[in-house]
């Protein structure tokens, strides 16, 4: 369980060998970040970084720390969108701050089991170590926003070709919105994990850089997957521009057909309903039923030529896509 | 209060080991600059430089001297776009000499007033501390009026997916082309930070190139802010796009079910109008009557098709945003 | 044929020089898996990474063995699409392990007929040429599957030139798709193989590095295919589109031809269809025929006028290459 | 006053310390050419590129010269597009060669003017401070041209807003092309004049690479100018594209209204022309009234069904800025 | 004339200081092209690279020699398209074999011609200047074929805003492909060249290195013409969409302008068509003629509407051009 214990505490722990970590939740508290800026000699600089949101993801290197600002995301599998909150790591030798932006869930609970229960080498291994873990913990949290992300695409998708309908733009805007916000969190990612592994610290025991490659790869595989997801987004757009052509195109053949068949049709009538005083057509026995029967062929003629021409295509098209 | 001084009242304190600053608005007098040249001892290049606008951000170092050249942006609150001006920095040993394009109010009285009030380090530090000073100043003076994009291109979603109208079009294309002359001024600055904190110059103290790494940090993320706007705003114009397509396709939906529905109905009427002298139905007691049934019966069935078709959905969906 | 054998029974072979190559097939079993690690002292990440799919194609260097993570692509000619796996090399000095994750078909078969065969000099050369002629065979698995997609974007041209049709939208998008995710697997073994050339370890004989020189030639110009590839599947988009527009050209012509000549004939008939008492023209003994001529004039004028303007065009052409 | 000299006039002035410039305007005469070759020891490769247009602009060191090859370009105030020749610099120790496309105007009048008037410190110094000059003037040649583009643009988009029409299409067009063609020049430029800072030639003296540095500042600029253009050229484009469908709406908002209103009205007056003999209706005292009375409510309330929507709102729009 | 000789024949050369040039055409001949291998002790992978079509273009350094592939084109004036050929290099220190794709014309005859009439200094230079001959007359081959697709560009813009035509469309995206393809050829000669210079080989001629920087601007020259030509070809789809869309317009506003002038007049037509027993307008003596004036009043005002609004402009445009 959770404690929460005042900044000075730590203090005795300093200096020695053990692993301290200190998580401090919600940045409200002036007071409190100055008392531990004061006890771990934090450089102004890097606590106005960690205290500032949002910053962008960055190592920086300041002799006796490391410090290290991520984005950490989650999301809820009820709801759309994804959250997102700031984190800072602050690298000791012989402790470790991490300054979280909310007091809201995070991600490092399966790291606090692991130390709770004591699993793998955890309280065995150095500060860099658990900042392994803590970090690998924040990037996995990416991949199953993005897979959600995946899914609405394709659902998106789907429904663009069967029916497609304005409301769905305002969708795409929002998921190439969304995506490029998360990009904008995942590159400095990149970015951020090569230098922990370049980076020439002895906060960082070179034997565990093995697992900030480890980072490394995965955040290059975030990047991968949510570029494949910007680009696919972006074709979406495409589709729907396309797909509503396509519902135009048909409502314009509709009028067409409609139009063509009847407008000489009707002046056909017009003609014979004139008030000459002189048309002989008027008086023969069967002229109103030979009229009748040019107008269907007239009728039947233009029918023909759109059918064979395809228009009527569409409509039985969507027909079948409506019974399926 | 501003003191307006003869530019060789500096004289004295040059090769002095006080810090001296002298800010010089406006461009115009070219005596004053030809004097301030000879008293300090600038290139000529380097005056020209600094006295020709518009100049692309960089550094230059003149051995004796550091030159800084950067873009400071303003916004008021109540005016739409900003307003950019010139700044030239001169750093030497003893001297910093800042250069504004214009009289008009710049950014630099939260240094003015750090100065007066000997807040902060800033009266022991030497020249490049002040000149990260009055950077980041100049730094931080971007993201307001950044901030006023984000929300104009917020806004502008709404009202687009809302009510599409062409009066946007040419807001957009404003708003591409601020950030485009915004980008073209931030682009640099990460250059100029970024040689700032690499320059091998006597002129910059190795233990402050830790602010000016703080100031490359934000310009790339002040970078970072204004690619994500240029790509929402161009992804507006595909909102736009298709929301005017819309907005045309639900007018030709209109027509075509107006047209639909009435041109056969039109057409069987002017059948009857016809003035053949054999036309055995007008004669019928009920013709006419059943002639109106059969129209309806014709009429009622295409609306009923329409309806299932959807076509009568943009015309319910728009009242109801309408009303909301 | 092959021979199932548990894990153990390689023991003996390790340590000597002879080279052993051990192909797991489907990553299922844990405790097999565990099993292969504690014989071959493989590193968690390491086993890891080959066991958790999807991974991003990399090489890693674990001192003792190099790990090689690859995409293996192939496609059965009566299916569209792809089929993708994931295989693992982990390369030692005198063994080689291949993970697959699925227990399908591989590309591999080519380097076991020459191995049971004794072709070429892969009995005599070490686990190095082994892995370049495995990676090579997978490599070029590639081509077969990039040429159908340019088969079907060369089809596509041509089906969408002669008659566009809708249902073509979701084709190019899948098509797009499926690229777009085929480049996701070949980008990073432009990586994977240049590593292997220039990578600093002694399980690579450099005599053999040129055998990787020609993977990386054959990665860049899968690389360069599949770019190609790209571009023309995303002008096959415009190309859609446009041929859309031209089709809804097309019906906006026939409707405005039927109605610019009707509309005003019908209008003249309407005018004569009048009940007015004095209406002089009625009267004439050659009224009606003189009207009929006159309807005819305005007809055959607004025909020539409409030929003239080649409105006619696209009614002739598509014929003609419809009987074609 | 220009002289015509003769190559070998030259001759000896060579090996002295004097800077002789000689400026060959046109390349037709290959006599003169050789005969230049001879005498300065030209080698073949060199005089190729000098002579044979247009070549990509360079610079490249034979030893004893350097070459440098750009492009230069002018226009005139009252002409559209630009003018541009190839200038070749062959830089030796005592001589400075330069060879120009044509015979027409170029832009070293202003240095021809220093010379002559023995302003600034051109007499003093060397080649290398000569050939800063006249680069620097060709390059100072690009601005007045691009700012006509600049202005092109900005009437362009005023007036694509305003009155969109297909005419503007073609100039669209025209000034992306000839964006794209100065971008040519320019790219290189700034690879020129970055490899005369950096190169280590005997024929620049390091004191004066200052100057050149100016130089490749201001093709820097250059470039940024140019590509924000192209931008801003292709985003009218888009605004093109938007207007003209804003007006095809517009046409058909129009079409429609009239349509939606008048064929019920006419269907209306169809069904009473009919001639049934039994129509009750016909025979009312008031059925005339009452049916014109029933027509001007539905004409109205289609009217006010349009008003509410704002369909009138882009004819009243267009009135005002064509009245404005 | 060429002599068909049997690769045997060189042998005695072989080791000489004569140099030797052997030109393969046709890659047929398995048994040839092996003992060509043994002959000149081509490794494997080098002889596999030149005879499997196609290979990208790339230098390999096989210590005794230096293999070097590239795409040779050409295309005839009276065709459209261009050809092309794999041409493979292997460059000896006293040999030079030149292995071509097919047995048709190639672009060396100037080179053979030269050789021939001991024109330049061929003869006494060494294979390395021989190999450059070969290649600079290979990439001055692209020049013509490019040169072509200027000209069809030209064209085509020129074609495409006169009389806009969907059968330009397939056009357009066959020069896209072949632009495309072109440019999948160049790309990778820009790498060659630039190898050619850089390569630390015994086999080339430090002296001669010279030649081979011509070579790599004349490649880099090409790649700037083929990526504007890429340029202008997809803007050139952006001026083919908007002038379709142009078109749409036009047909639209001929459409629009009937029946808005023609639907009102025959509503009023309509009305006094009416069969009403008490219409008192049909009684008068002047009332024909009245409606008669009062339509023509409408048609007048709204005749006068479109022209105000510029509608007929595009028939009197279109005209005009006609006639030039």
């Amino acid at each position: 369980r959770k404690v929460d214990v005042s900044p000075k505490a730590l203090t005795p722990y300093l200096g020695t060998n053990t692993v301290s970590w200190m998580d401090v939740q919600g940045l409200g508290s002036e007071t409190i970040l100055k008392q531990i800026g004061d006890i771990f000699k934090l450089h102004p600089l890097l606590l106005e970084d960690v205290v500032n949101v949002p910053q962008r993801p960055k190592v920086e290197d300041y002799n006796e720390q490391l410090m290290i600002i991520v984005q950490m995301v989650f999301s809820h599998p009820d709801e759309q969108g994804f959250h997102s909150e700031q984190v800072g790591f602050v690298l000791g030798k012989s402790y470790l701050l991490t300054f979280q932006e909310e007091e809201i869930e995070d991600c490092f609970d399966i790291v606090r089991e692991r130390i709770r229960t004591n699993q793998g080498k955890v309280r065995q291994a150095g500060t860099d170590y658990l900042t392994y873990l803590l970090l690998d913990s924040i990037i996995d949290g990416y991949f199953p926003v993005l897979e959600k992300y995946g899914d609405r695409i394709e659902t998106l998708e789907d429904q663009l070709v069967l029916r497609p309908n304005p409301s769905y733009l305002e969708e795409i805007y929002t998921v190439r919105r969304e995506l490029l916000s998360l990009r904008r969190a995942i590159w400095p990612l990149r970015n951020v994990t090569n230098l922990l592994v370049r980076e020439d610290t002895t906060l960082i025991n070179p034997e565990n850089k093995i697992y900030f490659r480890d980072c490394y790869d995965h955040a290059i595989q975030l990047l991968d997957i949510v570029e494949t997801y910007r680009e696919l987004a972006s074709s979406l757009m495409d589709v729907y521009l396309s797909s509503m052509s396509n519902k135009m195109n048909e409502v314009m053949q509709l009028l067409t057909v409609i139009s063509t068949i009847f407008i000489p049709l009707t002046f056909v009538a017009g003609v014979y309903g004139m008030n000459f005083e002189h048309m002989p057509e008027l008086h023969g026995r069967w002229s109103y039923f030979i009229t009748l029967g040019g107008m269907a062929v007239i009728a039947g003629g233009l029918i023909y030529f759109f059918w064979r021409r395809g228009w009527f295509e569409p409509f039985y098209a969507t027909k079948k896509q409506e019974s399926s």
